[in-house]
């Protein structure tokens, strides 16, 4: 199992690519292997080389499996040279916990993922939360206000239900008011968004965004430019005012008479 | 407690008016009272008008309500006939579970409401779910490869996380290659929506979001003239791998041997 960061499996791979002859080689994602020319990971002919990518961070990986309810992976093979590489990584997907596996390649699993934390689940998230928060802020609400109606009751009530029932149920079992401007709204944000999607996917696609990790993560003071932007984002309005929300919340106050 | 959808309000108001003097008339949102040249919604002198507007859907106020927990509401006076409008506002706000309360006026809040669920909470998260699928499907992904990149691995794993810990945190806790490119992107995703939300801002403060509401509300065919929106996105591809991803899930399968 090479489960070190992309940049680290880079580093390290001088280290143990001769150990691996006759062995199978496991990853969790597939950017070394798709980007091979870049990070040197080339492995030798004589082993399997698999991946099972799991759908979530370490954190959810780790805590779901303890709830033995899994986590869902996505299951691909690189080299074959056992014969049985298929029949190993969708063991491994099973040991680790997975919820379901589904087939892909090192090069859809690496691309999809790539895009997918820059798009919906982090880059593009942040995004929007930005935006409608500053906007409410420059019209007078409070920061209360704001973050409840653009973070808060996101994280808290909506997205919930539309994880768990889906984008159609929420808009069906929603106020008549919200329902109609849902509708007359999400194509003005996905025509505004689709294009940034597209760029995005290119630049994942063509390899910009592996060389600026890798350049990024390779600079000497890469830890402390990076302290500089999470200091940013730490100390920005929005989340300094989750810090004082969250810190409301019945599970968060400290019970004096129990 | 006039609790009607908005524009079921303004039907109903006739019917009403005549039996609240002398009493307190509560709204759960400010719409009716903001828009009140259009509604007609226009409370006589000698009655308190006040609101408590839970942050959050109707079956998220009664679940946690049973869970004893209680959500976010905001408060506000509109008018203050007994000199207790105030204090009666909070009572009902801790009556009905509030987690707790944060005060507003109806204006703010309206605007704020209307603006949130145009865009993070349901317009936007539906544009950008359906725009970084797209793209996906169309570079030859699979639905289910799409789906969880882009849903699933949101509403599962990192919009709960989000909402525990910040996205400071959450941007501290991922992989260097993710959190590199999730600060790289967000720029350009708020860049893309921020006109959209100050252009959203501004349908809902000069009354064009009421409008549409309560015109495409009143509308004879109004029924199924949304039941073909509904089914639209029902019937998205999206929406369909959803179905299928869901009853993949732990939770929902049945087990055989118990």
């Amino acid at each position: 199992m090479y489960l070190l960061s992309d940049a680290g499996q880079k580093a390290a791979w001088n280290s143990i690519k001769d150990l691996i002859h006759g062995k199978t080689l496991y990853f969790s994602h597939g950017f070394s292997i798709v980007f091979k020319d870049k990070t040197g990971v080339i492995p030798p002919n004589d082993c399997d080389v698999i991946m099972v990518a799991p759908k979530g961070s370490g954190t959810t990986v780790r805590s779901l499996f303890l709830e033995g309810r899994g986590i869902n992976s996505s299951v691909a093979v690189f080299q074959d040279w056992s014969g049985k590489a298929e029949e190993r990584a969708y063991a491994t997907g099973i040991a680790i916990g997975s919820g379901y596996l589904y087939p892909t390649t090192f090069e859809r699993e690496t691309y999809s993922d790539l895009t997918g934390e820059r798009g919906t689940l982090m880059g593009c998230i942040q995004g929007i939360f930005k935006a409608q928060f500053e906007v409410l802020i420059s019209n007078g609400h409070t920061p209360s206000e704001a973050f409840n109606e653009t973070v808060e009751e996101a994280t808290q009530s909506l997205y919930p239900l539309i994880g768990k029932n889906g984008m159609d149920w929420m808009y069906n079992n929603c106020s008549i008011t919200a329902r109609r401007g849902a509708l007359d709204w999400m194509d003005k944000f996905y025509s505004a968004t689709k294009p940034v999607f597209e760029e995005l996917y290119e630049s994942v696609r063509n390899g910009t965004e592996d060389e600026n990790t890798l350049i990024a993560n390779s600079k000497p003071d890469y830890r402390e430019n990076l302290s500089k932007e999470l200091k940013e984002l730490r100390e920005s309005q929005l989340w300094q005012t989750a810090v004082t929300v969250r810190s409301l919340r019945p599970e968060n106050q400290k019970v004096e008479n129990n």
